[in-house]
């Protein structure tokens, strides 16, 4: 079956259609009860009984009727329009209704075998549900056509936006509960209509489904005037369709026949667009329509249970009876309401749904449980590399650090290649931070921005046809590319690495999310997430104390070590080399920390591919280690700042303790550091001995927080011998060097700590004082002149600490 | 001097005093051009020469110029209406203008006497603008009328309502960026006028500053139709007057008349409505008004640079002439841009501000950079408490845990009386949490939620003097309370433990803030931030994996340990205990865990009470050491489940090997843990040694992620033998012993631990064995009935495991 899409269709909808919509809502509503209650006697053969009952009642009933009543309405138009769609549902805890869904299109069981079509199979539907070793209560990875967990509320309408990037012909119905809308991403998600190209991205339709309350309250939107509310839709860019179904005494069949026409309504408008795009006759930002739904909150539940009102408030939220199995007189209600949606007329006697059920729905990949766009593993194709080496920066290896480059500016030129080798199937996203992060200029020489919006003659670089999007909302930008990996694509997401916190919960969810996915057997795996953290906190000087913050690789590393990885590459062409991998790599949160300011540069492209598949290793040309002089101590870094300042201090050292045989030691990927029985990507203790040795100080230069590399290494044999420099959470407005001055992170410092260590105090008072004096000289130098002092900042590699 | 606020004024403005906008105006940009550039020769005395200019240009000139104007004509109107005014500046970057009004006012010099009114003063305000040793580039703790930091953006419209809360004089008059409108913090924001009381609040006036580009881009609401524009406004609840001022060509007079007009006309619609709160005429919720100020981003500096075009453009974000310094043209330039100004109409002969520039201005406490509102410290009163030790729980030293409760319930029945006895400085403010995590009902019979929206005859507990805040956004939730608090009231912050991570970055901001603010001799000490995470990562066994993340205290963790306070109580007589503390305590962050389920009670209030102020301690009752018997192991435990799962371990042990000398150790305050030199409350070595031991095996139940309890102990002596179990990322929908068994948490886990780390495996085999069993039992009927085994869930102390 092909979709062609954006077709106008016959209206209004005939009695016939309609009578099978309500079969499906009705069929729906009635396995999401189940669900939520029943062990067994899934069709009620024999009267309801506390053994067919669960001992806990868990779920959420307050939402699914609204969820599976927009499914069924939405079935009859795909298979009208022949429409292909990807369904969102935004409101938390809807899981019954994406598995009865799933369930009556087949699909559940062509996922998962073991749940029939059959009266066995519901039975087993049923009890798996929130049950030890069943399902979650939320539309969840193990959830058919799901790329959207209603656990975290807020990043739904971002999701669609995302999913409908590059995807011409695709509807992205996303159901937004008015409980999420109260928050914040979501709130700015609205704004991302003024992004899309409507002739070649695909379209949302925002469903805004106020069933009016939260856990225990109104929600806001619900209880503002309807003009308030509409001219909100207008405000965010729609063209608001308000539709309200099931209030008190309507025929089920008057609200079909209204929610139909209002459905109907809007995809002939956005047809109409559509047509008007694709021939080239749109002018401007069109005014997309979109739904505002009004539905009983619990609709179709017991009205009142024990003497107080339930359908239609807060108490249908959770489980509208409680104690059924304890309770006769709840489980009689119970089984009243279930044969309220005369389970015989949906199900015949094997327990298959009957083809009222199923005849309006749509076929194939048209059924919303079974798009291939919501296992967006099934069509993610590899990108077109180029060869990094194309970009590499040149390194003399006798001569390193001479040449100064900006790695991100490299990263920028390959980008460049990236963009225009996979014109439909890379993005990059960010908050306003593409050119301040120096990918630009050469990626907008490859591409523009993608603006639809209004413009004017001074702007650069917006298009309607850009592939860099940019927001000034991490959540935007994170929810939007979750939504595009998600689908089958591939992309990268650079920001300030103290506010990609702003994201932390978002990457907290997305590391669960792949972590689950990688347990259901029908899923692919999808692009990994990609995360460039490029003004990091050692060059936030001229921002002060709010920018500087490197906690967000902890909360990475929090995340399951099979999805999470860390990188810190310390120069263009290790960034490079890791980016490449990185852009190549599946299932995984990749947070790549590398700074943008011109440097120096230390490995050549083929030391650095070498070095960043170790993930980890001796800087042998940095060292003064020989085969005849067993090593004194290591000066380890991990970052692109510690290493410049490790190197600096194997300098100092060299020059004035000649007789001192230290190892210098960089990582790339902090996976290596753990265990091997703790991270996929942990070091063998053997391996990890043979680096760091088992006895010896090991003076350790690190990005982030010292404790972070304690809490890698805690085990090792050595760890007793580990000094750890790093932020201490001091920061101000100042320069570079007072910067890792202020935290015990510059060559100074790391001087005198190996000196310490190594036990070379006493025996080197002299040189040791003159390092210290040549740290107060570089703070005395900044304090007055507001810079830093020349033999800092111009020093290279094979050039005295003087100058 | 004394204000009454909300008066009508004389209309219009006077030219004389339009004349003095200006002249403020004017003087304000000079003074931001200085800091941004200047180390010398501020009032132009003589030709500019290189040696004049800054060796770094630092700064952001870009907002500063709608700043200053904004600030010059609200002090018009304050002036005029004796109006207590609070100012938020929400546009990043924008501390040249809060430093240039407050040094205008006055009220630099009096909190920082080095920089006097006088050339001498201006040189040195120059000079330490974003230099080192000086002050940062935005508004922040050192800016004198500052409750708001523009580096991370999002907060400001947030902040401004918890600032207006109970103050109902006060007018917020708070400045939106147009780049950080398109945050999803701010965007939900704006929702927060459904809230406030219009009688017994103050008012927010927003003003949406529309200067049309971000770093690099256009911004979205600049590049919407206007109609779109004032929907969206209109949709948000307000009544907006939009004002467009200082297009090309336009005469200075011009715009300040235009701007003045729309001015008065807010605050005469504001004053109204104002006066029918107070006399109990106002229906409903009015339309409050707000502004959208269209103006030049950079306005007044160069039209050009280098043949570029600079002001209207974001060329003017940051420094529009670069290299001035090292470049005549440059600097000649920048030296006409000054002169643009007029200076010497500004400043006299000594260099303080003519009368010209300050007649306009308020006095004493009206000038919005010396209200004491924006020093919070200084207005802030103890709260009353009440004792604590009225809603104890019982607990009977002979039959410990034999009686269930659930702690936030006592927790709850305390804070009403604190609502009672505090009815204008103390708030509770959560996501729809409150009655979730058991704080109702008691609440709600002291007072009700905050609701100034549409209300339904079914509501419960709604109305507009209420003093519980929920709304579904951890954003607004927080920014509520940190404007609260930072105006000197007192607050407590509900929430589920996994989504706090939603505010992660918003704690780091404050957390600095604090840590800043403690350093500026002036500020007072404000109230501390309590966060209370009840619903936490061991009670989400219904709401699954993605409700599972105890991360929020590491990211508290990384911040200043003399801000951020960490306290696991376990039972309900600790949680009050603790609770008592943190709402006296000031200058911090407590994040408070607790869980809100009934389970057994373990110490009496004066147990509870003097364990919490040791903070931690050994669980004598629990432990089988004697004075005979040296202590074989230590079995320790922070945070509710961990410890009661430790607990039964103990018993277990007890009953089976007697001979087992055991110590129990609960840990409340995580601080505790660390060394002396690292955290304030850090334990002595000596200390932790006699607790902890230095040789024995330590088997650690911890509420989170086991890293976090190597990160706080690893240079302790017995860190070698510390096992920490605790949150490894695995999790699921199941039971409450189920989560604890995937995660090695439970008893069965932790008695066998003790065992092998004691060395007692090979001569304890068979109670091993029968542990192990015990485990498998209790997995299979998780299984099989879905709830847990009833030996583990009725277990209390003092009966055996097997019931």
């Amino acid at each position: 079956m092909t979709a062609t899409g954006w077709q106008r269709a016959e209206r209004p909808a005939t009695e016939a259609a309609l009578e099978q919509v309500d079969a499906w809502w009705r069929a729906a509503n009635y396995l999401s009860i189940g669900q939520i209650y029943l062990l067994d006697n899934p069709l009620l053969r024999e009267p309801l009984a506390p053994e067919h009952i669960k001992r806990r009642l868990l779920g959420h009933w307050g939402t699914t009727p609204g969820l599976n009543f927009v499914y069924g309405h939405l079935n009859r138009v795909i298979r009208e329009r022949q429409q292909r769609t990807l369904f969102i549902m935004g409101p938390g805890h809807g899981g019954p209704s994406g598995v009865a869904c799933a369930w009556l299109e087949g699909t559940y069981t062509e996922r998962f075998p073991d749940i029939e079509r059959s009266e066995r199979g519901m039975q087993r539907l049923f009890r798996q549900f929130s049950f030890p070793g069943g399902i979650p209560s939320h539309a969840a990875p193990e959830t058919p056509g799901s790329i959207n967990e209603g656990g975290e509320l807020g990043y739904s309408l971002a999701h669609a936006y995302g999913s409908a990037l590059d995807d011409p012909d695709l509807l992205v119905a996303c159901v937004i509960g008015d409980g999420e809308a109260e928050t914040g991403p979501l709130a700015a998600s609205w704004h991302a209509n003024k992004l899309l190209n409507p002739a070649a991205d695909g379209v949302v339709l925002p469903i805004l489904h106020l069933n009016g309350w939260k856990i225990a309250n109104p929600t806001l939107l619900a209880r503002i005037p309807e003009e308030e509310l509409l001219a909100l839709m207008r405000g965010y860019g729609h063209d608001p369709i308000l539709v309200t179904v099931g209030e008190r005494g309507e025929e089920h069949a008057v609200s079909h026949a209204r929610f139909a026409e209002a459905l109907d309504d809007a995809l002939d408008r956005i047809a109409a667009i559509k047509a008007a795009a694709v021939e080239g006759t749109l002018r401007g930002r069109p005014a997309w329509p979109m739904l505002v739904l009004r539905s009983p909150k619990g609709w179709t539940c017991p009205a009142e249970v024990d003497g107080l009102p339930v359908e239609g408030t807060w108490r249908s939220h959770q489980v509208p009876l409680e104690r059924v199995r304890e309770d006769d007189a709840h489980r009689e209600l119970l089984e009243q309401w279930l044969h309220s949606y005369r389970p015989d007329e949906l199900f015949d006697e094997t327990g298959a749904p009957r083809s009222i059920v199923t005849a309006g729905a749509p076929e194939g990949d048209l059924r919303m449980s079974a798009t291939p766009v919501a296992n967006g593993g099934l069509l993610r194709r590899d990108l077109a590399l180029a060869d990094t080496a194309a970009h590499a920066r040149a390194v003399d290896p006798q001569a390193r650090g001479a040449e100064q480059s900006s790695a991100t500016a490299a990263l920028g030129e390959w980008l460049a290649d990236v963009l225009r080798d996979n014109p439909h199937t890379f993005r990059i996203l960010g908050p306003d931070e593409t050119a301040s992060n120096r990918l630009a200029p050469a990626v907008y020489e490859a591409t523009a921005k993608q603006w639809n919006a209004e413009t004017l003659p001074i702007d650069e670089h917006l298009a309607p046809t850009g592939r860099v999007l940019e927001v000034l909302s991490e959540h935007l930008c994170q929810g939007l590319l979750e939504g595009y990996l998600l689908t089958g694509r591939h992309g990268l997401f650079t920001t300030y690495e103290a506010f990609a916190h702003i994201v932390d919960s978002m990457l907290g969810q997305h590391a669960k999310w792949l972590e689950s996915a990688s347990h259901v057997p029908w899923r692919e795996p999808v692009a990994s997430l990609n995360i460039l953290l490029s003004s990091h906190v050692w060059r936030q000087d001229h921002n002060g104390f709010s920018h500087q913050d490197p906690g967000f690789i902890d909360v990475a590393l929090n995340k399951s070590p099979e999805i999470v990885r860390v990188v810190l590459p310390f120069d263009a062409n290790t960034l490079l080399s890791t980016a490449d991998h990185c852009l190549r790599s599946v299932g995984h949160i990749n947070v790549i920390v590398a700074g943008k300011h011109p440097s120096p540069q230390w490995l050549t492209m083929a030391e650095a591919q070498a070095h960043c598949e170790r993930g980890l290793g001796v800087l042998e040309w940095a060292g003064t280690e020989t085969e005849e002089r067993p090593v004194d101590a290591v000066l380890a870094a991990a970052g692109d700042v510690p290493t410049h300042e490790a190197l600096a201090a194997a300098w100092l050292l060299r020059e004035r303790v000649p007789e001192l045989s230290l190892r210098v030691v960089n990582v790339v990927d902090l996976g290596r550091l753990q265990q091997a029985d703790q991270h996929p990507h942990g070091l063998p203790d053997a391996e990890y001995d043979r680096i760091f040795t088992r006895d010896k100080p090991v003076v350790f230069a690190y990005h982030g927080y010292p404790w972070t590399i304690h809490r890698l290494t805690y085990r090792r044999a050595g760890h007793d011998q580990l000094h750890v420099h790093g932020f201490l959470e001091r920061g101000t407005t100042t320069t570079p060097f007072d910067m890792v001055m202020m935290n015990g992170l510059d060559r100074y410092t790391l001087a005198i700590a190996v000196l310490d260590r190594a036990g070379l105090a006493e025996s080197h008072a002299g040189v040791r004082q003159e390092l210290v004096e040549a740290r107060d000289r570089a703070k005395a130098h900044t304090r007055e002149h507001g810079i830093d002092i020349p033999e800092v900042a111009d020093w290279v590699w094979g050039r005295g600490a003087d100058g």
